[in-house]
C-alpha cells in the first residue's frame, strides 16, 4: 500500500541515466503481471540511445521532462486476435499492457525510480521511428528516470465516492 | 518484486467471506492509480451478498472457483468522453481501470488475499443485475477471496523474448 500510495507521475528528471540492469528489472516486473487466455502479446522496447529519445521525444506532446529513458509498450494484436479474437486483440490486449505497466511504475518506485504514464503520441511516427512491424500496436509510453521535481499529492475521489456495495448506489 | 512474483489467479476459494474492511482496503489501493487526464472515471461495486453474486455467477462463465465477494470494476464513459474525447472514451478508461484492478491484486496478495481477473462475462446482464446507468461500462470483474487451491507457475514469455533495444528487434 505504501507503494501504491508513494507512486506519483513524474514529469522533471535528471541527467543521471538509468542502468540497463535496472531497467530490466522493470521488465521483469512486466511479465508477471497477469494476461487473458495467457497470451502474453506485450513487447517492452527500451530507448535510451539519446539520439532516438530525441525523435521519440517529437512526436510524443505528453512525454516532458526530459527522461533519460523511456519504455514504449507494445502488443502483437495478430497473436491476441488468433488466440483470442476481437475481444482478445481490441481490450484484453490493453488491459494486460495496462497491468504490466502498472508493475514497472510501482517496482520503479520500489527501487528509487520515477515514472510517468504517456498516451499522447503520434502512434504511427513512434512505429515508423522504432521500426515496428504492421501487426505491433504502440500502446504506452513510460518515462523513466531519477525525478527532479516536488511533487504534491494530486486530488483523488474518495473510496466512499467511487463505492457501492451489490447494487449501483448501494451503501453497507 | 516478491510480491508482483507471488500473485497467482486463483479459480478455487474457500467458503470464509473476506471483511468489508479488507474489501475496502482494496479500493483504497485501487484509487491511487493513475489516471489519464486525472479522470478517475472508475467505479467499484463490492458484490458479497450470496444471492447477488449467485447472479453475477450465472452471467459470467470465466468468474470460476466461487469466491465470496467479487468487485466490479466500471468506468463512466460519459464523463470520460468529456474530458478526453474519443481517445479517453475508448482507450484511457480501460488503461485506468487496468491499473487500479493490477492495485486491488497487489495489495490482496500482500494482506493474504487471493484474485483473478474476470473478462469472460455477459456485460449486459451483469449491467442490469447490478442496475447500472447507462452511461457507466461494466469493465471488469475480480474475484477476492481465499485461496483453496495449490497452483504451479504459468509459463512466461522471458524478458529477453519480449525486450528489444531503441528498435524493434534492438539488441544491447
Amino acid at each position: 500500500m505504501d507503494v501504491i500510495k508513494k507512486r506519483r507521475s513524474i514529469r522533471k528528471y535528471k541527467k543521471e541515466n538509468v542502468s540497463k540492469n535496472l531497467l530490466l528489472q522493470l521488465i521483469e516486473a512486466a511479465i508477471w503481471a497477469p494476461s487473458g487466455s495467457n497470451v502474453q502479446p506485450w513487447y517492452f522496447i527500451i530507448v535510451d540511445d539519446a539520439n532516438t529519445i530525441e525523435q521519440v521525444n517529437v512526436f510524443s506532446p505528453g512525454l516532458l521532462g526530459k527522461p533519460p529513458s523511456v519504455i514504449l509498450i507494445c502488443s502483437d494484436r495478430k497473436k491476441a486476435f488468433e488466440t483470442a479474437g476481437t475481444l482478445g486483440r481490441d481490450e484484453l490486449c490493453v488491459m494486460d499492457i495496462s497491468m504490466a505497466a502498472q508493475n514497472i511504475m510501482l517496482l520503479a518506485e520500489e527501487i528509487g525510480l520515477s515514472t510517468c504514464p504517456v498516451k499522447s503520441f503520434n502512434k504511427r511516427a513512434i512505429s515508423t521511428i522504432l521500426n515496428l512491424p504492421d501487426y505491433v500496436s504502440a500502446d504506452l509510453i513510460i518515462s523513466v528516470g531519477y525525478s527532479d521535481e516536488m511533487t504534491s499529492t494530486p486530488k483523488r475521489r474518495s473510496v466512499k465516492e467511487v463505492t457501492f456495495f451489490n447494487t449501483w448506489g448501494g451503501r453497507i
